[in-house]
């Protein structure tokens, strides 16, 4: 199995940290706005003397204030639809345990997010891509080429959306052609709606789980992380109204027993508290997306920019033949005022490694003056870098 | 996959509390003591604003404070040595999917912890079984014994020790036997110690990490579950001087992100807690295992008991034919002053779930007044069940 892509670059980044340059991190989806308030008390405010096994599929309390949230965004389910998962990442290699055996293929539209790639190997299992361009702003193939790719051996079709890497929204008839495919063909169409509330271009959502019609066909997959900056709490679920498909999930989660109890008392209180903490965040996002934009199309005008619809990165394609190379360079050999970044190299999120070499995934998951600083220093290491 | 041996009767136990009947539940090792208040404190102490991913393989000063811990117990270590891992299940996952292909095999002893049948069943590892037997008090079978499971197919040998279920604790000299085996057939000795204090009998316990003679070839996997009451923090480890099985390792730990943040915050904190605490637990668990079998041979006579050297398990042979049926049948048709019991069948321990069938696990992790209580309900039921 290959190094996470993302993170292979992080032994350059402590070694430029060591010589006491301050790295700006453009490349992880760590949000840096404080988690809601809620959450953090009911943590400090426990009153248990040990920390128990929870229930392998996460508490019915907690459930049902998953559904209530669902529902706010007209999903109605049941709290036997969802299992608790430590984190969408074992909700995903949980889902293609249960779905394929070893050699059965998974299709993906891609650049996709890099770890997708390692949870299809962890269960021995092939990721077949369909490539969304570039200058097409990275748009979902249409429904047809998704069935020219479907094979004897293909058991799922995997989306996230809002899209990480591309910052792409599927719409509504997109995704119920999607649905449509998965039962024309007997397979499932997963979708990981993480970054369900963070749009930016006034797109309404269209969750995989808002029809009952596809219910034997359909799964979510979601998570705390992002929406209320409790990445490190390992909470996310899996969502379908395929009690089957559920009764084999259920299997996997009994084998390591539980998620995490503290976290979930966290994601609890997070996901009850008001409706106002994701409202702000994500009007904090949207102003963040415009001005990277902006600085990006002006400091580095050379370079092709994607706007992206929602999630939390921006992919750009810079005036260079290996972004890899580059992002090495900005931590190995460049600093200005004492400062670098470090970036995502496209490729990383493409499963073919030749494609996406000069594009680049920007997280802006920094405040406004850093993410400015940051295209700054990325320009200057660039025109070094160039005239080499 | 079958459906954890354990957790499957617990929708007969959930039944029996909506008829109003408490359910004593001697089948999970959840322990009721306390964890350390220094743990608790911390948690609540915390001045996080939001829950960060952390290292993947755990912080440098996590796993500096367990090379303090381990040298305590005669174990020397870097922290180089040690991969933080969500619970011990994610541990033996990992080290599963790294050291073995599909249908390779792995010798465990038997009785074993069984989800080590699932674990490998999740990483199409077939289980070669060495049955310890009930009548020899679950001694572990000389080495050649072993050699003679070892085939081409064979990738490592796990161990307990202590022992869940059985409660034997390999010595020092069988340990080295297994070690110099390992060397000679390449293959992984991998030791699960997460019980390493639970010892009642004076037995020194040996780990497999004690020596450094064989670094290539030994495994240990630990965790703060038990130890310090802290089953919900889903916080274990892999440690081995292996390194280049470490960074393959790693990249199954970088897949998944990080553990879970506050759980490690917890674990921190009951690691650096004084030693009395744990001294105290295990004074606890010694005088329970001593009434729980003096009460189990004085109340239920035509019973055999195996007095566990350590861990917090006993198994029993009943006089019955079905262990399996007899613990539904406390479930579902019996209670004793609005009370019953939950147990373990003894066949779950089983590769070959034809063996134990007469066996259970009792779990002392209840105090001493209820553990009477719950085998005083065990011979009641038993009378009743047995005159059916």
């Amino acid at each position: 199995m290959d190094s996470s892509p993302i993170r292979k670059l992080v032994g350059y980044a402590l070694d430029a940290k060591a010589r006491g340059i301050e790295v700006l991190h453009l490349n992880i989806g760590q949000p840096d706005i404080a988690a809601p308030v809620e959450a953090m008390e009911k943590v400090a405010n426990n009153n248990l003397k040990m920390l128990p096994y929870g229930q392998s599929e996460g508490t019915e309390q907690y459930r049902r204030t998953l559904c209530d949230y669902y529902s706010l965004h007209q999903i109605e389910l049941s709290t036997k639809d969802i299992i608790v998962t430590t984190g969408s990442s074992e909700a995903l290699v949980f889902c293609f345990n249960v779905i394929c055996n070893p050699n059965d293929q998974i299709i993906i539209p891609e650049p996709f997010y890099a770890n997708y790639n390692g949870f299809a190997r962890s269960c021995d299992v092939d990721v077949v891509p369909i490539v969304a361009k570039f200058k097409d702003d990275f748009k979902l193939l249409p429904i047809r080429a998704f069935e020219e790719k479907i094979t004897e051996r293909t058991k799922a079709i995997v989306l996230c959306n809002p899209n990480n890497p591309t910052g792409y929204v599927c719409g509504k008839k997109h995704i119920i052609g999607l649905c449509e495919l998965a039962v024309k063909h007997d397979i499932f169409l997963i979708v990981d709606e993480v970054y369900r509330e963070f749009i930016y271009d006034g797109s309404p959502h269209y969750s995989v789980m808002a029809s009952n019609k596809y219910r034997n066909h359909t799964i979510m997959i979601d998570s705390v992380s992002k929406r209320y900056s409790l990445c490190g709490a390992r909470v996310g679920c899996i969502v379908s109204r395929n009690h089957e498909f559920l009764s084999q999930i259920l299997k996997f989660a009994q084998l390591r027993l539980s998620p995490p109890t503290l976290a979930l008392i966290a994601s609890h209180a997070a996901i009850k508290s008001p409706k106002i903490y994701i409202q702000q965040a994500v009007e904090e996002y949207r102003l963040r997306k415009e001005l990277l934009v902006e600085c990006l199309r002006t400091t580095i005008p050379e370079a092709r920019v994607v706007s992206p619809q929602g999630a939390l990165f921006c992919m750009a394609e810079l005036p260079l033949e290996d972004a890899e190379d580059f992002s090495r360079y900005l931590l190995t050999s460049f600093s200005d005022n004492n400062q670098t970044v470090m970036l995502a190299p496209g490729s990383g999120f493409y499963s073919d490694h030749s494609l996406g070499k000069k594009q680049i995934r920007i997280a802006f998951v920094l405040d406004r003056k850093k993410l400015k600083r940051a295209v700054e220093i990325i320009a200057k290491g660039l025109e070094v870098y160039n005239n080499q």
